[in-house]
């Protein structure tokens, strides 16, 4: 069966999005500074597009994560947005562009319903209202025997991880502190079976892959 | 000068002792899986006493960690025993045994006087009330030009952080969860000058060391 493949940059300090993320600040006060060393990397811009950027032990490590990947799924606050019911007059279409960097089926976990968002380059949101197996389900059979990435954010994270529904767990150990915002952790009692299975030494980031055994 | 070098291990979610520290549960709740991977280690063996043990990419950091220290620095806590003052009848004598495994001097801080403590094998415990700068300074004219060693816990080591006066940090990162007890870095804004200078993995536990650039 495909496997649900779960990435998130967090801090020393287990944050994996600083404080007071709105619009303006989708990954919160600070939080960017979790993200640093992938938009930095070739790999990243030209999967988004863009020329240039590094070559370093993260470039294999994000080519295998973007790898054999079919469907994904996030929340509601990645896709980004207002709190709520949609605006019918003028719905938030996400952070992502015109032309998401997805180019596969993208399924939104929330609670407020709404028609799928089809964009340019093979992206399609599908918004999902039956919770957490269903949207894995869809993603999976979308996915066409590819594994589904879990995007996050922290919140559906913990959904997946305290169901015990996630095969893979890449961590992105980013060495500072936050010191405040949300905790990728919280509320999670342990890692299920997952176990480290391997690491990564970065200039500016530490990769942490965690398996079943 | 000698430098100020603090190690300590903590769990994916950023604790580094569990729940409901007691002279029972030292270390809280569960806080002894974040040192499985030392206690199993020969290095760590001999150096209390014991034979025997496992040798693999960690006994290197750790015979670095141990090697060039002439003098501890620790919270009351960490020498362990009730909170509050002292009992004159029956001194708490810390957790470490009448042969403990420092042999140098060590300075505890605390806010309770008490004359020092001389044990056998080189260890003298030393009480000082005059806050963490004295406890330093009295700490580096014990060591003789070598390094000071902070041992922990987490209040007296975000005291050193907060005041910048770590000059190296060695957090040994163990891949489970402890969902509660004490949070290494709370209310720790930055790591002020410190930088991740290197990665070790072991089978158990990677290593993150900080230093100054």
């Amino acid at each position: 069966m495909s496997k649900l493949r779960f990435r998130i940059s967090i801090s020393l300090d287990g944050y994996s999005a600083g404080p007071r993320q709105s619009t303006k600040d989708p990954l919160g006060i600070g939080g960017e500074r979790l993200h640093e060393w992938v938009v930095a990397l070739a790999a990243w811009r030209s999967s988004h597009g863009l020329a240039g950027g590094a070559v370093n032990e993260s470039t294999a490590v994000l080519e295998d994560e973007l790898a054999g990947i079919g469907a994904t799924i996030m929340g509601r606050n990645m896709f980004g947005g207002h709190p709520g019911p949609w605006n019918p007059a003028k719905p938030w279409n996400g952070w992502w562009g015109d032309n998401p960097p997805f180019h596969h089926p993208v399924f939104v976990v929330t609670h407020h319903p709404r028609p799928p968002l089809e964009l340019e380059g093979g992206t399609t949101f599908t918004f999902v209202t039956e919770g957490i197996v269903a949207a894995l389900d869809l993603a999976r059979r979308s996915a066409e025997g590819r594994d589904v990435a879990l995007a996050g954010g922290a919140d559906i994270a913990r959904q997946y991880l305290s169901a015990g529904l996630v095969d893979e767990m890449s961590l992105h150990l980013v060495p500072t502190l936050l010191a405040e915002g949300e905790r990728l952790f919280d509320g999670i009692r342990d890692l299920g079976d997952l176990r480290l299975a391997g690491t990564v030494t970065a200039p500016d980031v530490t990769h942490l892959k965690f398996t079943r055994p």
